[in-house]
């Protein structure tokens, strides 16, 4: 007997079907003799449809509201799935999040999970029922109700999964695992059986978009493996663990890429100190993302700082870096647009200095130029003309052989 | 200053323009200087909606998941409704059933109301915010969920009106009030601008259908004063309170009526004590609701026993009293199908024993056959045949004057 946390996303629970579907999964590791808590997000299109009527109202709704709004959601689908259960004789009860103690800190639209007290949960699911409990909400110490922001459902899982010592935690999703790069884009891309929380983060953070970071992070900080399985057809999926089995000792496990980046370059007349603190500040304070950041002084050349942003915050940005000439104190800017980013990740590339250099080579060969670069101990990022992004991807899943990855 | 609580149906909440309507009158109030707390039922037709998508996936749905489901529909219209009010620059606030601290005994899908702790309402109202609350729902003292039942939300806010020493309950309707009879069917009805308790009681039992009887039976329990209004019009509504000022004394103040009514008569060779209960805990346990009963053992005459059923369950209580013929040791059956119920109502009739008799006098003028009378302390009802039900309706409006009341 083991323990397990389901967890099903929108797409999975959008229609009656898929969620007769849904409960058919979850009766078959009932009937293995698990015990199971499952996780659900609203159905399919649900969440812009309340949306699009709180637009009506208010166009300028409050955090407070929209989660009241919003949270409703889930608990159609919980509901509903709990009746499914049932028409299959089997025992399902439905818990809100904070039914199902799931505790939050006081913040609106984008709470941390702060604890489960699971009371609820677990003894349900020992006295043989199905616990379905609603992703993405929880409550804070005042009795309010909250909501955990993009990538909830993931959270409320891992944080379920952790409340009542659960085995795994499978994350079910429309594809079939985690792949070495997106399979849409490069045919050669193989599923990975087994990944490392590390490595799933920086594929998560670059946009490989299975799991959400902060679940990831969840889980990895209580030790609590994670699963991503297909929900609509069979399939092994991939394990998210600490320690991951190389048979074939791979040093680079995945390739995440990310289009519509541009990359901006201050200069200055001098150097001055305050000055990378007070442009990121200042970005910040306007709430516009920066990702990589490269600052090189070198005596004989103008200083200058060059980073990438996003395409949608590029005209804010320099609109914010125009305003504040003065107070930063630079000379000129110089930008690029139409660019793209391109990263190796693998925890073995720790012990395996080699590698960034395999790289540059593997891109200088087939004549891609490399715009900017960025490395941390398990990643290895750089940014490519956004016309060559795919070529990079693929020259870059051959020189590492992923195809042959497990 | 007052402290009222507002109460909005289904169908005044149907879509976001009446909620912008809905806001407005709440925000008028407001301005007013008045302490508002909000009760809202789900919008137009969501609950059916989500009653088809369970009845998809389990036709015998548990009670505990359907009010895990329909109650999603209030919570939806109270964010709604809050964001709207802060559209118009004023402080709201929507809360669930439980978080405004409606305690419920532990029954699922027609719980009663057992205590309402509003100290979260009360907060939000004293300083100057608007509490949306969502009707028809609480918690018991397990912490699960429960539906209230038919009617639930008019009980909600005589409950939270209660709860938090409101000066009034005013419950928004389709309607403009209260009339003398139904002004569909009688062009000469009038709107009452008071009625008490039990006038009310009576009539809503009797199927005016403007206000839930439980919701009245409670307002009277604490002395809670309701007013009855129109939700998308101007108008004073009218006042269900304990004392009513007659100006002109009118005995009858009401006139309900009921069609689809069957008349049935149980005959005996000998009379026999046990009958009368037998025979009413037979349909009792059937489910099978009985309205008027007459019994009138005299010599000479056979026994027997008559109610009034309603015809939809007509069918199903021939069968059950046939299947029990031996049990209930009756002789034969006699019944009467196209029958309707007419009832004058006052809390004048106590003090005014000649009532009944001008009833039946004014019925008989009319030649307009009394199948069978029934009488308690404020009400009068006789069944006749269903084609002479509006015309009875109108002799007995003239008759007692009801033009002229007020």
């Amino acid at each position: 007997m083991e323990r397990i946390v389901m967890k099903f996303g929108g797409s999975s629970v959008a229609t009656t079907e898929k969620i007769a579907h849904v409960a058919q999964l979850i009766v078959a590791e009932v009937k293995k003799g698990n015990e199971v808590a499952v996780i659900v997000s609203a159905m399919g299109k649900t969440t812009d449809t309340l949306l699009a009527l709180a637009n009506d109202l208010n166009p300028h709704a409050s955090k407070r509201e929209l989660d009241m709004l919003l949270m409703t959601g889930e608990q159609v689908t919980a509901s509903l799935l709990a009746l499914a259960i049932e028409a299959r004789g089997h025992k399902a009860k439905s818990f809100t999040g904070w039914q199902a103690g799931v505790r939050t800190e006081s913040v609106y639209g984008d709470a941390r999970i702060e604890d489960v007290q699971a009371a609820k949960v677990q003894s349900t699911i020992t006295s043989g029922g199905v616990a379905v409990i609603t992703g993405f909400q929880g409550i804070d110490i005042d009795g309010e109700l909250t909501t955990l922001g993009r990538g909830g459902s993931d959270t409320s899982a891992v944080a379920v999964a952790i409340g009542i010592s659960a085995t795994i935690c499978d994350i079910y999703t429309d594809v079939e695992g985690v792949f070495t790069t997106d399979p849409r884009v490069v045919s050669s891309a193989v599923q990975l059986h087994e990944i490392s929380y590390d490595e799933m983060l920086e594929l998560a953070n670059l946009g490989a978009g299975v799991l959400h970071p902060r679940a990831v992070e969840f889980a990895k900080n209580h030790q609590m493996p994670l699963r991503v399985r297909p929900a609509h057809k069979k399939g092994k999926g991939t394990t998210i663990k600490e320690e991951v089995n190389l048979e074939a000792n791979l040093s680079v496990r995945g390739i995440a890429f990310e289009q519509n980046v541009a990359r901006i370059t201050i200069m200055y007349e001098t150097p001055y100190n305050g000055s990378l603190a007070s442009i990121f500040t200042t970005l910040a304070n306007h709430h516009l993302n920066v990702d990589i950041i490269v600052q090189s002084i070198q005596q004989d050349l103008q200083p200058s700082v060059s980073f990438s942003v996003k395409k949608e915050d590029f005209d804010e940005v320099i609109h914010v870096l125009d305003a504040n000439k003065s107070n930063l104190r630079y000379q000129r800017l110089d930008f690029e647009e139409g660019l793209a980013k391109v990263s190796i990740v693998g925890s073995g590339m720790v012990s395996n200095p080699g590698v960034a250099a395999e790289m540059f080579d593997a891109l200088r060969v087939a004549t891609i130029p490399i715009k900017m670069v960025s490395t941390s101990e398990i990643k290895v990022s750089v940014v490519v003309p956004e016309s060559a992004m795919v070529e990079a991807v693929e020259v870059l899943h051959a020189k590492f052989k992923l195809h042959t990855a497990i």
